[in-house]
């Protein structure tokens, strides 16, 4: 059944539960919100395309809850509390079955943080789905990429690797074993790390989610931080399903250069490094803060060159 | 030439102009702003899609000048005074040329409203741009589709029409006169009525902008404000160049289910329209606000029956 534009708003998006601090929501030409005046306001936008961030096969809740999940991680880089979210989504039809379903996997997500869905646009066209994420965080205390300094500790979030891992098995049509179930869920459902990110305020010198891949993305916070990073490949957080997966290299490829795992890296003194909470997703310290430039790998005493360095839209040889 | 994602942002889209409220800008996770604590933040956001919402010829400069207007016209329809945007540009190439002039039609419109790029994403696939925007206005002074009362006159800016004839000139490959050309140049570099949405606080007891047609749009006006509407054909603004270029039965199909137009539509008490500023762009009474449902069309005192209604992306009958 196909439905027009205003009915499937009306029917999956506007009828959501809502804040007090919105004031006016979905269904107008704008939203009416109102503000804190004891906090800075923190926003985000991110787009997914189908056949670049996601593949065809992927279910519309999955969709959903992904096009949601990764403008949460951004918030959670900066160490910000969400609030709202507005959705652009570009879909070639209006398949209720479809939209329900998308509906169902951005709200689970948005309902965990207390996300209001407060306006956006449905349009005809190739299925591009854009969200656009507005949060608050204390004065002063937000999260940046431009704070970290030579001795820094650098620290990772959870683990590096699996969603890469779950492409390749998507792509290859892995077996469902145990561990590739797993792998796939951390590519189809990513955790963002808003916890860790709060945690975080006062403590981390600069921090930035992992999404294009941890050399690429580790390589813009020294540039932002004009210093350089020296990172131990023997330290580097490898989950169980992803050894029990792929060999060696592959898993140090995935880890180093795989994106879409939007765990947090972040960098704090070295002496802070024992005042952060041990507990989920626990965070692993993989390397610290130079004076140089760049990031340089050692594995076992020795230089690694890393075959990939992560992913760029419109860079093939940087990605490959 | 082809260039990496970072440094087209970095080139293009990182150094223009800021705010002093934009406390960080471009480059990092998310940006983060300074909130004003005596108003209220009005949001809106909308896609526009190469092939659906814009002819493919059209240049990189007017499409980017036409991403931020149609959002730029929503906060006008709210009463706004716009301060934000955030853009997010999926595009299947990097060539450097095109983005260059994308960024310089979207900026020009910037610059005039003292808009300050923010943040987004800039991503491989189809052409489709997203612009979230944000501005402010006073407590309890914006504008809504809802509160539209029986007596109203309804009042349209500007002329209606002029940018679905100027999209009947592309597709049919019209010869350029004086009056297509002006047709064509209100299609792709649509004004967005700020001035005059911040002239209808306290004025108007209901806006919107018009972009999918002005029949489809009062509906939504009226199903808001639960009322009906009065048009007197005979009184549609439309332009000296749009009735030099069609007949009247075209002009007049035009007016009524033409999108694109980015004019404002709002209900005022008749005995207020007087108080009305006369400048540009102008403002033409076309109706009456009635107790009844929907729009109801009349010309010389007989009922007018619309062949189209407007624009929906999902639902064919209702836009032909």
């Amino acid at each position: 059944m196909s439905l027009g534009e205003f009915e499937l708003i009306t029917r999956y998006f506007a009828q959501q539960a809502s804040r007090p601090d919105v004031l006016l929501g979905i269904g107008d030409d704008a939203a009416v919100l109102d503000v804190r005046t004891d906090r800075k306001l923190v926003v985000a936008m991110d787009t997914i395309v189908e056949g670049v961030h996601f593949p065809e096969a992927i279910s519309a809740a999955d969709i959903g809850y992904r096009a949601l999940a990764v403008n949460l991680s951004d918030l959670a880089a900066m160490g910000a509390e969400p609030a709202w979210f507005m959705l652009s989504l570009s879909m070639p039809t209006s398949s209720e079955q479809w939209v329900e379903q998308f509906a169902a996997g951005m709200f689970a997500l948005a309902r965990e943080h207390n996300l209001a869905l407060i306006g956006g646009d449905t349009v005809k066209g190739p299925l591009v789905v854009t969200v656009q994420i507005a949060g608050w965080v204390e004065e002063d205390c937000w999260l940046t990429r431009s704070g970290a300094r030579p001795g820094d500790a650098i620290m990772v979030s959870g683990a590096l690797g699996d969603a890469a891992g779950a492409l390749t098995s998507l792509q290859h049509d892995f077996p469902e074993t145990v561990a590739v179930r797993a792998l796939r869920q951390r590519f189809l459902r990513p955790t963002p790390r808003i916890e860790l990110g709060r945690a975080l305020r006062g403590l981390a010198s600069a921090a930035m989610d992992v999404s294009d891949g941890l050399l690429t993305d580790l390589d813009k916070l020294c540039a932002a931080s004009q210093c350089g990073a020296d990172i131990d490949i023997d330290t580097l957080p490898i989950s169980a399903h992803l050894r029990s997966t792929f060999d060696d290299q592959a898993c140090v490829d995935y880890a180093l250069a795989g994106g879409d795992d939007y765990e947090i890296i972040f960098t704090i003194p070295a002496d802070a490094v024992a005042k952060l909470d041990s507990s989920d997703p626990g965070c692993t310290r993989i390397g610290s803060i130079t004076v140089g430039a760049g990031v340089v790998c050692h594995r076992a005493g020795q230089i690694f060159n890393a075959e990939r360095r992560g992913y760029d839209h419109f860079n093939k040889e940087r990605s490959q």
